[in-house]
Order: structure tokens, then sequence, then C-alpha cells
């Protein structure tokens, strides 16, 4: 960690701060400039608080000069992790489609749109049966009910399912769930996130809606501190200014974060427009970057039926992209 | 609520959400315009996706015309909530000055920064027990043994004692906290909402760092439909583009919350600036503009004391803003 | 346009407005609903002030029902526009590669950049002449001369030139030039647009690091409403909390842009990103969501060359990036 | 200047960097930390692109270690700069109330507006002659016409003028205007910034809707290099996801830039908030934490008399206002 003091602190005026620094058992290098002095800490700094030490007001800033994550860290693991779910592999070149409905609604809904994207080529199934709604007074999912359902269609598909979780109450619920989602809000639910440490089961873990790179990578980190390092990460879209679509899908994050991290990246780009008719071009742009999967929601209810244009799309829709983003796959992955 | 149609939709595009709207047992309005068609929907529409309605290719846009927040809704109790918590009353006139350390270190330090943020006038203590932190190998907070010192310091000063849960594990050791607060990482920690709106004390809910004031009172709204209506919402900045603070203090949110709800608004001006030089100038802003009360962190450990300028204050700091504060509201309350 | 009033305004309290309205040449339709009341109204409502009636104490919301935007809106203009450079043609299935240095530097360097994209199959030579700076201390470029040697490059290679202007001052000195850039910052500087709009000749139109669509399609309006209808527009990143890149890159602007206008829109990954590893995945994900067309960066300095890395990618770069742009255009464009 | 090397990045990997440096004319100080290296740069560093250094390979990341502003550094320049207009003062303890319509509308509106708000103790009249308006369409301002009525007003009120400019063509017309204004949109138009630096006039200059307080001064850097030492900053909101005001009045950024700057600051809570309830709130919030004026909206026109609620302000709500003002004014300054 540097130290970096501001223009015109002398010997005198840093001196408590060495000292202290020295009582947390951590050697500094003083290295005085023309303008500045910088003090370098060598030593177990983690237990240091930056922002206790940043804040004083001899100090200008404090940089950190190596990485706060270590199991997720690329540095220390240079090849890709491949997360394993049955036959199915995600990561380091195995590209995973899971698609299905936002919410299980009924055996019937489930089973004939998990049939219909196994079809055109999903290998997972996704659908939500704990909902996590801004209101209290809107539909909260089938909840237990939706668990069955879905792995009533896994029976009739053969395919492996993901599905949110949303409290510590309902871990016994998901012991037989095969792909343990972790929704955008609680990203730093860090209780949350330590109880899915000592699983020993794939966690696909959302980007929060204002959270950066490093905060994604510190709550992998949270779960693979406990032992469960089969961590894959969503980028699902940041919150901006932006108003035409839900989110800003920040899909530049897939290839900084391949570069800082071996763990699997897919890209959601259902929940990250909101928009239907953005969902391909942006499962397209996600494939073209080097994302390892994509996370797609598809219905078959009436009103999309009728209307059409929702952020989910049919299964006809769906299968036209599949075949577009195999395509694309093909070049990118040259 | 009111769905306005794209330009051309003409009778024929529109009967069959028109029809499927029915089906919901809504009643539905059709009011053509001269370029556009709206429909205006009667009956309880809560249960209506509006995201699926907005996002169908016919539709332009969908309008919420009723508040979705009820228990919190100004509208439908016009008088401030007083929250009280032993004798401090907080809301309606009632201005609250909470005060303490970041975390609890050792009993001498809670117990001499408690007396002396009394001495300035602070009616509650804060102190951080369990500390939400953003990497799982930073300190955590002294967590239970956290709760007991805060308790210690209750009994030596008389000052009711407010601190963060992060756990519904943890509901228990909290049952003899006065003021639980939840904090804005787990603003929309739905499920630990729920769990708090069963309980009948004080809870302390801080806005998120990229959620909107109605998101906020929707989170409120998940506590107040269990039935604890004692809730105080926080205003402690948000994530921006800015660089110069940790996050950018939104201060118009304070009268902005006033006119929407009946619950008592307070501010943070320690997290939300994240430099001790700003939080005097950003608590006397907060009174002038209408706040409930000021939550702030004070210090006595040696580093502080040392170097000065921390997001803390020195208890002499406290002690000078504590009484320009109170001259600021002897005029803004005129 | 539509007036949703506020739940409760009655006839009494809303006669006033209507009168108003009325006295502004409008028909006003009143639908009643249950929960509100929506004024519909017909005629031209260009001339009125919308945020003016929207934060009336009696009015929820105003909504407009028509696009803002005329000579570049979709709608009246269903076919792409096709922007012609010489020979080159942008949109319309027409995809251009423009590339070269960020500041033109010398004669040797820009004529060197310069045939090495070409070689690569760039169509069109940027160069910045006049650079925008934050600080007045920093170099501003090589202005009048950097017009020359870029003239000198075009005549060596054949590539049509693209360049930035600052001011209006300088339209005289810009006449020769193919494609006149108007940067971020002066996406909004509605005197220079209005000036542009009396050439005839390309715009290349950024948007800005904080505006909306609908704000560049009105820049893009500022500069056709003079008679110039040669607009080309580009996505560059905008500003957000991000913090690994310098800015975040909104690809799902194209497809939704080429939703709302004919004008054909191009991609800058190099500005939007500041880094080049990332330059790459983002042109081939701009190729693969549509986009008519990328500016990138290309260097031949030494300090690149030495140590490789910065937002400018080498010319041997270039050469791999635009062979697989072209792979992912074979196959996005089916 | 700090260049912070990569873990891992050896002397050999970072020799070429150096001898590149040296060749640049600075001398290069090594400090080998255990982690990592740093390089302290001494010397004239204002001419080194610190984005292209900080974005090589072996590099993690710069650090400026003295400002780059230089004029309006308070470093340099201790005491408070009071600018003067006419018999006016601001900064430096001189606290200015500059009130007026949004747009001048005829020689009645602006008189008697001007009338009224020097009545409630204002000390500048504002009105908008030139309107910077997104669509190209909408209502420009009365433009010269506009520019005379603000003379006639002064004349009758004796109260100096403060108008906004959006062109160098106009500099002539401008020539009697007491305060030039620059919008937000105008920020970093830095030819615009360039030619006010050469009159001898305050200009006011307000911050860009996404702008860091760091870009504002180097804006302000821009006219002061030219001479003009009379600016006026002023906080106007920012753009956020904010959607309940039309921006985020970012309050901090008052005591932060006095902390920085010897400049005086001012604040527009009409603009900040665009809702009339607010204006009053955040106009005593900003007098609290040290603002050295504000600029608010009045009006006198027909719909507002009737139905009241805009972002301006009826004359009798300003007197209000500019009483509460002057309350907090003496306490706030004590």
């Amino acid at each position: 960690m540097i130290v970096i003091l501001k223009h015109g602190v002398n010997q005198d005026m840093r001196q408590p701060l060495v000292d202290w620094l020295e009582a947390q058992k951590l050697k500094v290098h003083v290295s005085e400039g023309e303008f500045q002095t910088v003090l370098g800490l060598v030593g177990d700094t983690r237990q240091l608080d930056m922002d206790l030490v940043g804040s004083l007001d001899i100090v200008d800033s404090v940089k950190q000069v190596t990485d706060p994550f270590k199991c997720c860290n690329r540095k220390f693991h240079p090849a890709d992790t491949v997360v394993e779910v049955g036959d199915v592999k995600i990561g380091g070149g195995h590209f995973a489609m899971i698609a299905g409905p936002c919410s299980v609604e009924s055996e019937e809904q489930i089973v004939t749109v998990a049939k219909a994207v196994k079809a055109s080529g999903a290998q997972l199934l996704r659908g939500g049966a704990f909902k996590p709604r801004t209101s209290p007074y809107d539909f909260q999912g089938l909840q237990a009910t939706g668990l069955e359902l879905l792995k009533i269609a896994r029976q009739e598909t053969g395919l492996p399912i993901v599905t949110e979780i949303m409290s510590i109450e309902h871990l016994d619920l998901f012991a037989d769930v095969d792909v343990i989602q972790v929704g955008a809000r609680n990203m730093q639910n860090f209780d949350l996130l330590r109880h899915l440490g000592q699983l020993r089961k794939p966690i696909l873990l959302k980007r929060g809606l204002a959270n950066t790179l490093k905060e994604l990578l510190m709550s992998a980190e949270y779960i693979m501190a406990g032992g469960n390092e089969q961590v894959i990460l969503c980028e699902r879209g940041i919150r901006t200014f932006g108003d035409y679509t839900r989110n800003t899908l920040d899909l530049a994050a897939v290839p900084m974060l391949h570069q800082l991290t071996h763990l699997p990246v897919i890209v959601d780009p259902s929940h990250a427009t909101g928009r239907a008719h953005l969902v391909e071009p942006m499962a397209m742009a996600a494939a073209a970057c080097g994302a390892d999967g994509l996370i797609i929601e598809v219905h078959n209810d009436p009103l999309h039926a009728l209307c059409d244009g929702a952020q989910s799309l049919r299964p006809e829709q769906y299968d036209v992209l599949a075949e577009k983003v195999r395509r694309i796959r093909e070049v990118s992955a040259l």
C-alpha cells in the first residue's frame, strides 16, 4: 500500500502517522519527492482501514497496489475456471445458453418453455420461484411450489435448473437446485454470500445495479473464501442517467473481468435492456466480446403471444437468436 | 393506471390488449386523441405487471396514477409520524441528534464517546457491532460482544442505542437494541425487511446507493405492511460520477420525502461525504432544509487524535457542530 | 401531448389551466378516470413549455406523445440514410472503418499511419488538429498546420479525412475537410450545430458524456433543420460511477438509435474504454449489434511502440481487429 | 507526478519507460517496494500525457501530486476573491442575491419582476435573452431585443444585469452586460471560455451536468489564464439516476470548492430541482453550508399566477425566501 502525503507535509507533520503505522507492525519506506512524499507500506496491510488513513488531513490519497481479491484473481490462478453442472460446462471456451420464463407460473408453462428452449439448444433452464419485488403488494412468486415445478420440468427435459434465492431461511429448499442465483439486489448481502460459500454447488452471482467490478469480485470472494469455488459472474446492466433502456448494459465488463479473474462471465441481455427488440443484438454483441454464456427470458404466455414485444422472447424468436449467437461464436472464438 | 398507445395504433391492433385487460377484471376507458389513444384502467391494477404491459410493441408507455406506497403515504396520513425511543422523539418538529463511533472497539472507547456526545446534546448513541465490509478479509466488527458494550454505554449514560443488523439469524441478539438500523446495502434485502416488520421497535432505514426515493418508500412499506410503523428514513448519499466525496449527498430528498411521506427523515453527513471538514457544513445544510435529525460519527481513537481529518469528528468538533445546528434549527423552524 | 392531473384535482381546480391551454390555441379533451383526470391536447404543442406545465401544483406529469425530432425520425423517413464521402458509403448496410492517430503530430507520423490503416482496409482517416483539452495548459493540437498535414496524408493515400472542429471561427479552415466531427463536449453547443447545418458536407456528431439518446437526436435535428442531412451519429461512452474504463460504452444505443432514426450510427471503442486491450472486443461487439462503422485510434509513436497498451492500437493490432470485424460483419449481416 | 508500476514489473521491463521519461527532460526517482515500484517524476510534467502513460501495460496508475489548476487554486492565493459588480460584492463574506425570470418576455414583465425582487433585497437581475434549447423548434429567446429590455430594467431599478451568452458572435452585444453567464452545456466550450478570458468583466460559470469539480476549476482556469480573474462559480445540479428532481443538487460541492479555490461559489436551486416547493429549502441549505450567493427564478406571468407550482417563484414567495435566507446567513456566518 502506498500513502501519498499532501504537498508541504514535512517530517514533523508526518512522524505521528509513521509511528502509528509502525505500531501496526508495518515497515514504512519514506520516499521524498520534490513536491510530495510517498510512504510505501510493507507487511500485512489488509487490516488497515484505507479510508481512515486516506481521510487524514496530511494525506492526499492512499493507493492499494495489490488486489484485494485473492481466490478469484487470475494472477494467482491463470487458467480459466470451468464450472460444471451435470454435463454442462461453463467457461474456458464452453459457452452456456440459459433460458426460461421470468416467473414459474404453472406446470404446463414451465414444461412447455423448457422443451422449446431445449429444442433451440439451451443447456440450462431458468425460472423465478422466489421473486424480488420492489413492492410488498406485488406477486412474490410461487415460492416452494415454483421450485417443485422447476424440478418437474428438469425431469421432463433433462435440463439442469437455475433459480434465485432470497433468504438463508430457504437454503434447505434449494438443496436440489442445480445452480443457485444471487440477484443484483443481494450482491452485497454478505450474510447470504457467506452461507452460499458453505455449499458445494454452482452460484450465479449477478452484478448489483451500482456496483463496480471490484465490488463484484469481492462478493465472489465472500463465496469462495468459504470453499465454494464454483462461481459464475453475470453482467446484467447498471443504473445510469440513461432512460431508453431499463439499465445500461456494460459489455466492456466482460473482457475486463476476463483479465481480472478466471471465473466465467455471462450476460443477461433481457434484464439489462428490458426491451425484446434489443435482446437479440445485445446477445450477439455479448457473444462477440467473449462472454461465456447468456441468460435470456423466454415466455409462452397469452399476453405476449397476442401482442409481442415484451422483454421476454417467444420461443421462435429465441430459436433465431440461438442460431445467430452460434455463428458469432464460431467467428469470435477463432 | 394509464396506458398510452403508440402513434398509429388503431382499434384492431389494440383490441387484443383491451380484451386481455378486461379479462384481468379491469374496466378500460378508451380515450382517442388526434395523435394517440390512451387507455384508462379502473379497478385493482396492483397485480398488473406494468413493465410487461409497457414493453408491448403497441404501447408507448404506462403511467401509474396512484402511488404504490400506502402505509407511508402522506396523502392517507397527513400528520407527521413521531417515532419515540424512550423519552426521545423524532419527527413532527422533534429533531434527533444521533452520534457515536463507526465501530465499537472497547468498553473504554464506547463509554468515553457516549459521555462526550451526550454532553454535547446527543440523544441517541450509534456504534457498529456487525460491520458490512466489501471484503471478507476485513474486520467484521466485535459482533455480539460489541452489542454488549453498547448496552454498557447505554447504562452509563442513559442514551438509547442504534446499531446495524446484517442477518435475520441475529434477530434475537437485537431484542434489547433500541433502534435497529438497516444499512444501504440491505435496503432491498426484502426478506430482512419483512422480518423487521414483525417487530414493534423503531427501524432506521438507510437509502441504498443507487435507489430512487420511490424504492426507499417501497422498502419502508415492506416493514410497515407487517405492522411495524416506526420507520425512520435516512439519506446518506448516492453513487454518481462525482469523485471528490465518497458519495453525493442528495439533500433535496429531504423536503421531497417530507412531501411524499409522513415518516421522519434524517441525514448522515459522515458517510455521505467521507470527509471530516464537510460534515459540519452538510449537517447545517440538512438542518436548514428541514431534516428531522442527524446521525454523525464521533471518535476518540489515537490515530484520529494525533492526525485529525478523518470522516469522524473529535468530540470537541462535534460539540461545535451541535451548537451551530441548534442555531440553524431555531431559525429554520420559524 | 397528454397532461395527467394529480389525484383529487376537481373541475374547479383544473379550469384555470384548461382556459389557459385553450388560450394557447389548443383543443383540450378532458378524460376523467376514477382516480385521475387526463387532458389530451390537440394542436401545435411545440411552443408549449412542457416543464412549466409539468411543474404546476395540480399536474402529476406531462407526456409528449409525438417525438420532438422530425428530420431524423425514422417514422417519417423509413429508409436508412446513406452518407457518402467520395466513394465511401456509410449506413444502409455500408460499414465504414475510420482510423488514425489521436493527434496529428508530424507529416511522417500521419502519412505512415494513414498508409498502414489503408492497408488494413480503413476507408477514412481520422486525426485531431484542434484538440479539446480540459486544461488550458495542455497541448492544444497543431491546429491549422495539423489540417494541412491531414490533407497531405489524404493526397498520399486517397483516404478522405475526418477531424474535429472546436469553433465557428475555424469554419473557413474546414472548407476542404471531408467529414467534420463535433466532439462530445460540443454536442449541445447549439450555435456551432446551427452553423454546421448551413454546410453541405457530412457531420460526425458524437454523443455527449451525459446526454440521452433523445438529446443526441435533437442535436442532429439542429444540423438537419438547416438543410444539412448528412449526419453520422457516434456512441463513444457515457459517464457513470464505473471506474475500470474511462467511460461506459452504451452499445444498446446502437439498435435503439436504429429504431428511432434513419441516420447511420458508428461506435468509438477507443475513447469509450480508454484501454487498448478492450478496443478489439468492443469493436467486435459493436459490429455484432449492428453498428454502421467504427472509429478507432491507431498510432506509431515511440512510447507506444516500446511499451504497448495505450488506448491506441499499433497498426498490426488494427490489422487483426479489422479482419475479425469483417468476419463478424459477414455473420451478423445475414 | 507519480507512476505506480504493476506488481511484477522488473527493471528490464521498466527501463524503456524510464528512458523515455528522461528523454522528456524529467528526473525519475525509482522507489522499489516489496510488491510494487513507484516512479517519482520531478520537473515540468504538464506536457506529459497522463492518460497515455497510465494506459501502458506495465503501469498500474498515474497520480498527479500537484493540482493542475493554478490561477484559481487557493494554495497560491489564500484570500477569498471578491468579485465586484458596481456596488455589489460577491465572495469573501459578501452574499449576493440574484433573481429574475427564466426568459425576458416583455418590458412590462422584466421591469415588474426587477422592481419586485429589488424590494425583496435582490442585488442583481437575471433574465435569459439567448436561450439554450434542446430542440431547434423551441422558443430561442428574444435575443438582442431581450438584452435591450434587460438594460431598461437596469435603468429603472439600478440592478446590474446577469445574462447568458451562447456564441462568440454575440460578444459585441454583451459589451454592456454586467455579468456574463456561461451555461452548463457550454462549460467545456473551450473556445468561448478563451474569448471571455480576454474581457475584463465578471463571468458566472455554471457547472456542467456531468462535470467533476476539477473540470469546473479547469474551465475557470481557461478564463483566468487569459487575464480575466473575475469568475463566479455556480453549482446547479448534476445528472444522476435520480428521477424526482430535474437534477441532483450537489451541495457538498460548496464547502469542497471553498477549500480548493478562492473564487466565490453560488447556488442555483431553481434549475437544480425544477420544482418550486424545493427552491426555498434548498436555498436555505445553500446559505447554511457557506454559499456566496443564490441565483433564483422569479416570475409574474399569468400561468404561474393562476396555478402556482412551477420552478419559478412568485415575487411574494421570493420575499419570504429572502428573509429566511438572511436569518440563516446571520447564524451560519457566526
